[in-house]
């Protein structure tokens, strides 16, 4: 099907998640929706626009159904390798950590299971993840390489995850997380690995123009800050945006250091205390909710929702879609987790998914609302209250799905 | 497509959930299924079922794939009117209880839409909810009234649910939930509905033949054990099973009533006693677990599953599918959550959702297995480990789904 150049969205509840219109998830009634060339042209009040738009292409009537943006999933790790159900099912029978780690298990089998694979292979192995996002209605996913951890498997992560993108009618951000684990080559040598990680694989990544931003696990069994701060300075160096897996199990000011490196967001934050918040609010830092990797390791600390809130720091929700502790391609799982788990409400969820999440990959200007200028990525929903999107699992209440412009199948 | 009376799988590794087999999860390598005007011929070592079968039917080639039983989810409100997401909205914003009660919210608001619906309207709106089930694999599904609480109104509930079942590949089993909260013209006299469930609604509901059992909501906000027992006793007198919602906010020893009365099962039980372990597991009794409400409700109080382990209670795991504290209709989901929330095994998950929730609907004898005799409903999986399907969301591995012998398209 090939793209009209114009439509019109007519006879639709408008939830713009625009914080321009002020009603609860930036609703307008009466409006129409303009799309030109895969960019929203107007929002328009209804007859206006009718009249403007005359016969310049095809006229889509809601049937008085919610249009919102289309959703953006701003955390995954959504190219891999292997399945870690059977590692889950030991722990759940009582088998201790270590024993699971001697015997080959945790983040390293995904590593293993990653390399074994070549970039076609692992395509298709994320393919079912990525789809089953899109029929959500997300349309534009960020996705991490980090289970490569050699410059090779690496950029095979990334350009895995860039065919995906060339073969749906979805965005794919990537993002280098070589920092994510200590390669078992590298044992007992995180220096020199981050070395590596700042000399060879952020420069080659940059030079292909394979990822947009670097990410860092900065945590007691990640990286330090110190290494954190190295490869931040390498990204800068190579114009690469930052992103910070930060304060997950600890506190050690992770967020602090992506809000003082003018980074993108940081994710995860269950430990964020008072300065970081305070940090990230001066910054304009997003603080990514990752609810599905709290709910599945049974943690018991939860993100500073309220202080964040009180600070008016941007808050996304996503999916931390990954292998080994958030295996869920689901993000209305994640917005549901986030309203039960955390306490946002549904409006803060589905911001959290849309605006927020888009500012969280540096397109908040592009990206997450129904504005003038923004990309025409929107959903249809057979729904009587937006709440409608976070509230209920099982059932998809997505009716259409928009990419730039063109309506897709929802298969 | 009609039914082939005769149909060999091969090359399958078979997850059977029958006790009799020993390794986990009923597991049979290298035999064959042998299926027969809608039942299980046999369970076969695969050279002599070929030999056997000879040309009788198709043989299908599961090239090394696993089948499970058909899911079976034992306990559902999914037949309903209306939708609570906004009332659920304003809980998160802070509007209190009263408030929301006062205007309308809670159960009272369901059973407000569900008696404004007739009988085709309110199987077309459940229409979603059951497919969505079916979809991941579910092949028997329990459905309870309880949203009609009047004569009419629950006969209406149970034909719906008996119209979904006669119009899709899946066997519904009908519960009879009257005394599922106090009608509104009832207001203050709790007995005298009672006495209308028992000498009205029971009776006509036994003699229309639209319930197999009878179900209470024994709780300080539901109905007291005396209330409760007399309703079981009406009951029984009409030859119908017995179920009670028991132990969910406190403790009325409603599990000991339902065993003591030799009901099916006792479900929720999050505040189950050790006498209530000991008189459930002298009688029986299987014990429901339906992790979905407790997510929703931020409960903290767990079912005590190592009591329950320990004393042989059989423990199934169910959705609790209903529009106000448990809005997910995925089986899958719930037994993730009975694993994650509350220390279920992969395995004890799965058989959650097969043998035992066969055996809380009376049918221990003829569904949740995969042995000789029993229904030919069973499930193809796309996965290397039996603990996938609990593990991983949002995707589906599920590949074929077979009803009574026949392969079914999932949709
Ligand atoms: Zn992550
Ligand atoms: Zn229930």
């Amino acid at each position: 099907m090939h793209q009209p150049d114009q439509s019109l969205w007519i006879n639709a509840r408008l939830a713009t998640c625009d914080a321009a219109n002020p009603a609860p998830y930036g609703a307008l009634e009466g409006h129409a929706l303009w799309l030109k060339e895969g960019r929203i042209h107007a929002v328009l009040p209804q007859a206006q626009a009718l009249q403007a738009f005359g016969q310049a292409g095809s006229v889509h009537d809601a049937q008085g159904r919610w249009l919102t943006p289309g959703l953006v999933d701003c955390h995954t790790h959504l190219v891999y390798g292997g399945n870690r159900a059977a590692e889950w099912e030991k722990r759940l029978t009582g088998v201790p950590y270590q024993q699971i780690a001697a015997e080959g298990g945790g983040i390293i089998s995904t590593v293993r299971a990653t390399r074994s694979l070549d970039e076609d292979e692992l395509a298709l192995a994320s393919l079912p993840r990525l789809k089953a996002l899109m029929k959500e209605g997300v349309t534009t996913v960020e996705i991490k390489s980090g289970y490569g951890l050699t410059l090779a498997d690496e950029l095979k992560q990334l350009r895995a995850a860039r065919r995906l993108a060339a073969a749906l009618p979805v965005e794919v951000a990537t993002t280098l997380l070589s920092a994510h684990a200590l390669p078992p080559e590298y044992a007992g040598q995180a220096d020199a690995y981050i070395d590596h990680v700042c000399h060879t694989i952020v420069p080659a990544a940059a030079a292909e123009g394979l990822a947009e931003a670097v990410d860092v696990f900065c945590e007691g069994v990640g990286f330090s800050p110190a290494q954190t701060r190295r490869v931040f300075d390498a990204a800068r160096a190579h114009g690469l945006q930052l992103k910070g897996h930060v304060e997950q199990l600890s506190n050690l000011h992770g967020a602090a250091l992506v809000a003082e490196c003018g980074g993108l967001s940081a994710d995860h934050i269950e430990y964020l205390d008072d300065a970081g918040v305070a940090a990230m609010a001066q910054a304009g830092t997003v603080a990514v909710l990752l609810p599905g990797a709290y709910y599945f390791l049974r943690e018991t600390q939860k993100p500073p929702v309220d202080k964040l809130r009180a600070a008016g720091v941007a808050m996304a929700v996503s999916t931390d879609l990954n292998p080994g502790t958030s295996p869920f391609a689901s993000i209305r799982l994640a917005m549901n987790q986030a309203c039960v788990l955390f306490g946002l409400t549904p409006e803060e969820a589905l911001l959290g998914a849309t605006r927020h999440a888009a500012q969280a990959l540096g397109r908040g200007h592009s990206h997450g609302k129904l504005a003038a200028g923004y990309v025409a990525d929107l959903l249809l929903w057979d729904i009587e209250h937006p709440a409608e999107i976070v509230y209920g699992l099982g059932t998809n209440p997505l009716k259409q799905r928009v990419f730039r412009g063109v309506v897709q199948s929802i298969e």
